[in-house]
């Protein structure tokens, strides 16, 4: 046993995660206290246009620029919500109907019976019956589902109510503007962290009084948790991320190629269906796919634990080590946190970047203090992990090692990603020198650039993947994941601070606000397009350790004992599983195309059509293009969607658990390269375009200025990227975790009825 | 045994090789006959020039015409015969050093030893020592080597001796000019697939003459064959590759979209190593690339086979079953080319492509009943094949299964590939569509248009492993990449065709011949675009099953019994190996460029500093672009060369054998999506310009023409898509069969010295 009592652990966990959703609402109250006029949700459209007749060089009062702020965050949260909403009626249905399948086709394992049975692995011991493992998973998948909406919507509502305030700030200096976008990341990295800790710990302790010593079925339900989790996270990425693209390349290819007006310009009738995607596809998307990670890592390492000696000697602080770790997490975010607003004083733009790094680094530090702390208190000095069907010795310090590794790994693909996206470093410099051949020789390179990004991440991952697999096998792989999500309320923090800042820039440039405002809103962006970036890196290398630890927890639910490259039934899966990220990217890039087609049918035709326009002395039609947007997105996700969410069940069903064990890892090892390349592709080309327009180097004016050829060619890389970065990159980690915790949920249905497509011929 | 006598089927062999070869020469010698006027190989850019200012409405006399054609050609043919030999002289050193390393490596198996071994595999007998299998193995591959130096020269020197004679003929008609280039191909076609089967047959008939009952040692070494072939294939693509998308995208950029001036106008100083290019490397690269498939296929047949009952008690006939299989190939190629040159006519334009997709469902019917012939001949009604250990009882008619499942899938990829990348079809239309909304757009289309064009070819694939490998183990995939390329002859024709009126299209606009026969030389050109991605799609196919057969070759050599992707050393080789393709890439996208880059900045260079040029009253100086290409493929292939070359190598020495098996699985699943995909986009680019440019259905002309918007976009996609369907696509067939047939030739080291890394940690 460790050094730790039960009752203390069990105090621990709670206690932690309260003090993050208070340290959450104190954030929440400080920036909340930057006064935004009030206005009634109707009226920003007209005053809009009308008040820019009257501005004068971009210069209003504080007065009339403060109201413009309140009525265009209002708009944009109106729409947001709105849109969500809409969503979410959809996502009820599917996860009502989903519920039921699992219900029926776990319920059917022992043909719905209500007799207990012997455990799978603790054989001595009687096991609820198969019903009860039906019942409480479909529970816990709703449980999971609620939670991961929750934290999209709570981030967005965060978002909303930050950006206007981060624009007028921005008046104030760069260092008030930095922090108030910075809180109100921190208040969504916080409270999403700290509630998924909190739900899925009153969780087991309620699903404990009905499964009370029977620690396996009650650690297999709880995977219905993660499930849940990143079901919704699929949804939200892939509709999210359909609906910002499309209204950020509609927008961009008629009002900025076209028309020669300036992004996030009034006059456009995309802007702010754009500006309402930057939240629900960058902040409630990413919200949802980091706590799926978070939950899945967590259910993972649940479940192997609980068929290990932890859980057959029922020693409870020992078993809620990964629970114990994600507490320590949120503390040292805490401190973390603390320092950037309050400790340093950011006073020039050149500050933020390394600003934001430090942060990742000090976590870093401080937890991999933390992670030694806990592996020495909580856990035995010596115990015994389950290791397909053998036992495998492990003791306390290589729990420190396995953690620790998937941490820094973490580190570092967060800065080899910072390099490869960065304009401060040669890479995107590179991409930009090739747009003076013109857009082809920019996409070339774009290409050749995030190719090459995905070298180091791949060799860290598997570096973490060799160290924890050998040390502590399927468990060591799921704790990796969990130490490279333990500073999770930092990541995100970092991470939602990036839309936050661009749409605080769309507003300035809205309300008109004046050009050196928008100077500090754009440095803030810049900072915030490689920040974003890093957060996707994250994102893929802990959804690549995530997923290999659900795949080791489905082989050994499946009971397959080894899964053989060599076995035609294996190659077959890894073969077409391979293929799945590739399907799955046409369709979803495929969508945005369309999509983004018809919202520039819809631009034109305003421009041609309404006479003043251009001119500024009409209001467009808002609606009509945040219309577009919604229906697109809600019915262009139902095709993604299903080839994630069927293909585990088809495979599972027809073809049999090793199929599905192959198809697992083929498109474990193939997503998650297709997703680091065209996510590093996406924001170079960004940067570059930035670089460009920035001018900030020799170099770089030698490109310029706006609307130079060479930066026509940087634009056109930057809208291929849109996709690719914001749409089918990062919705690739949820098909290769979804795909992973969807078959473990799953396998004992298909380790008794599966392969019949096999059986039969 | 089976009903065919050793002595038949000893004869039958080199028979069919000498028929085919034969046949090959007849059509050299019909092509031969259409007269060029010959010409010193130093006056052909002196008189090109003179005689455009001569010149009215580009209607020279016939004398005229015919003596500019003859300069044009023999000046590619100077300059494709002075990049090869400068290429080989490198490849030289390459093949000299790297076979004393396979003689080091894999003398050193027993300490260069000359005693002889109880065999490995049939442990009751003496086998011939590992120094033996060391001497041979690298005279194998010196043998493989030369043959595929050899085959992608002849067919380089073919093509140019054909292309100008294409472009005379176009001016008798559509037909004439057809047959022409037809029968080139099929002279090319014939040439390497029975000079490959002949050399193999008799390197076998002389390394018996020392291993005598040794068949396992004697197929051991016949393995380098494939090494060498492999290993010119790659340094042929790459560099080939290299070379003439550099001279393409470099020629375009300024050519068409600066200068306005037409493709293979001869006042653009890049159009000489454009056409050299398209011979180098479209030709000799894919001549040694598909020589290379049939090598290793060939070679790991025969190894399976000779550790199986066929070579235990030592059924030569039996022996020879994948040897025969390729003999009837010739036979029914040739009956399928004699149909198309002989019996059927082509008359009109719209004729083409329908005749070309004909030949090869011609040759694959054909071939179905020549392989259930030779099945039921050539072999035993029942025998033992090695299974990774154990023994797996097999029937004949098994056999004729796999080889024919193969055959039948590469017209399934064939085909699929036709319908994603010719413009008589949809995916292509919408990609031509999707630029009237710019480049973006067309760009994101047609990513978007690869990746979903993997689906169908890998279910392809995957079935034709499930069923060959359920069937017939390793053997029976071998064979089934065996019946995928048993139609070589006629495939490699087809695909030759292409290069062939790709150049004499661009030897008629350079030599000022009639609007007419350009129009007649395009449609060439365009069917020559889709058999072209046939042809790769073909190559991508077999590659996929050929790794797998080597790979499981390999697995059987180095004693492994199973490849668990549950361990840690396999699965860091497979998410690692899944990484190389990318890395390859973005060093071969980077290498075209750069050296494109450099090319233009020669190209404006000679344009801004040589007055006259422009008007075309200067010839441009051809040859310091022709210098650029060289020097830029020569020192760029090096880098990717050595990736392939040395990551088994470094693999197997420091992490052993399982980490390289991991390895290879990962690079061949991620490998092959990646190749299919970057092909195809490439393909579709390509096509869907040409759709506008050629304006034949309404649709078409709403988009175009020439030089309007869309236009202008879609030759942005088709420059992307150079470097992806011409150089980093093709190659890496190469790398994902080269890494396993290298590992296979040293997997006696590996197995035996290798895993360092993990023996001293």
């Amino acid at each position: 046993m460790g050094l730790m009592s039960e009752a203390f652990s069990q105090t621990l966990i709670p206690v932690c995660a309260l003090i993050g959703i208070l340290f959450a609402l104190v954030q929440w109250f400080l920036v909340s206290r930057i006064r935004v006029a009030s206005s009634g949700p109707d009226s920003y459209e007209d005053q809009l246009i009308e008040e820019d007749d009257e501005q004068v060089e971009g210069i209003d009062s504080a007065e009339v620029v403060n109201k413009k702020c309140a009525e265009i965050q209002n708009a944009i949260s109106v729409g947001a919500t709105s849109f969500l909403f809409t969503e979410y009626k959809y996502l009820g249905i599917f996860m009502f109907v989903f519920g039921v399948i699992i219900f029926i086709f776990l319920g059917s394992v022992k043909g719905f019976s209500t007799k207990s049975e012997p455990c799978t692995y603790n054989e001595g011991n009687l096991c609820k019956p198969a019903l009860a493992n039906a019942i409480f998973s479909t529970i816990a998948f709703w449980l999971g589902s609620l939670t991961s909406v929750l934290s999209g919507f709570l981030g967005m509502k965060i978002a909303t109510f930050a950006n206007a305030r981060t624009t007028l700030e921005a008046r104030k200096g760069i260092g008030k503007a930095f922090i108030t976008a910075f809180r109100s990341g921190a208040v969504m990295g916080f409270l999403l962290a700290a509630n998924g800790l909190l739900v899925l710990y009153v969780s087991i302790n309620l699903f404990k009084l009905y499964y009370e010593d029977d620690w396996e079925g009650l650690y297999e339900s709880i995977t219905g948790y993660g499930l849940g989790g990143s079901s919704m996270a699929l949804f939200g990425r892939v509709g999210g991320g359909i609906y910002t693209k499309a209204a950020d390349v509609g927008a961009d290819l008629v009002g900025k190629v076209e028309k020669n007006i300036p992004e996030d310009d009034p006059r456009n009738p995309a802007v702010i269906a754009d500006n309402v995607g930057d939240n629900v596809g960058d902040i409630a998307g990413m919200g949802s796919d980091l706590f799926g990670s978070y939950a899945e890592s967590s259910c993972a390492a649940l479940f192997v634990a609980s068929i290990s000696s932890f859980g057959i000697h029922h020693d409870y602080a020992a078993m809620s080590y990964p629970l114990i770790i994600s507490s320590v997490g949120i503390i040292v975010c805490l401190i973390t946190t603390v320092i950037a607003t309050d400790v340093v004083e950011i006073k020039t733009v050149s500050e933020i970047e390394p600003s934001l790094k430090r942060q990742l680094l000090i976590s870093t530090v401080l937890m991999t203090v933390g992670i030694a702390g806990v592996s020495f208190l909580v856990l035995p000095s010596k115990f015994t992990l389950f290791d397909f069907g053998a036992d495998k010795v492990v003791k306390n310090w290589h729990l420190f090692f396995c953690v620790s590794i998937g941490l820094w790994a973490g580190l570092v693909i967060g800065y080899v990603t910072e390099y490869y996206t960065s304009n401060a470093y040669s890479p995107v410099q590179d991409v930009a020198d090739s747009c003076r051949t013109g857009a082809a020789t920019n996409v070339i390179f774009g290409l050749a650039l995030g190719y090459k990004s995905v070298i180091i991440p791949i060799f860290a991952i598997a570096i973490a993947i060799y160290v924890s697999f050998s040390l502590a096998a399927m468990y060591g792989i799921a704790m990796s994941a969990l130490g490279m999500l333990s500073t999770i309320a930092t990541g995100l923090a970092i991470d939602a601070y990036g839309p936050i800042s661009d749409n605080a820039g769309g507003i300035a440039e809205m309300a008109g606000m004046s050009h050196r405002i928008r100077e500090r809103t754009d440095a803030l962006d810049a900072a915030g397009n490689t920040t974003a970036a890093i957060g996707k890196g994250f994102a893929i290398g802990s959804a690549a350790l995530v997923s290999l630890a659900l795949f080791g927890a489905y082989v050994s639910r499946a009971g397959i004992k080894t899964v053989d490259v060599l076995t035609p039934k294996v190659f077959i899966g890894l073969i077409v599983g391979a293929m799945l990220p590739y399907w799955f990217s046409a369709m979803t890039m495929k969508s945005v195309g369309s999509a983004a087609l018809k919202m520039v049918e819809e631009v034109r035709r305003q421009f041609d059509t309404m006479p003043g326009l251009i001119e500024g002395t009409r209001k467009p039609d808002y609606a009509t293009c945040v219309k577009i947007s919604t229906d697109a997105s809600l019915k262009e996700m139902i095709p993604p969607g299903a080839l994630v969410m069927l293909t585990p069940l088809i495979a599972g069903t027809l073809f049999g658990v090793e199929t599905l064990a192959g198809l697992l890892a083929g498109s474990l090892v193939s997503g998650v390269q297709v997703a680091i390349s065209a996510s590093n592709t996406g924001g170079a080309w960004d940067n570059a375009k930035k670089y460009i327009e920035a001018g900030a180097s020799e170099h770089a004016r030698t490109l310029g200025p706006k609307g130079s050829d060479a930066h026509k060619a940087a634009v056109i890389g930057d809208t291929v990227g849109d996709p690719l970065k914001d749409t089918s990159g990062p919705s690739l980690n949820i098909l290769i975790k979804l795909m992973a915790v969807e078959s473990l949920v799953f396998a004992p249905f298909f380790a008794s009825h599966g392969g019949l497509l096999f059986k039969y011929l």
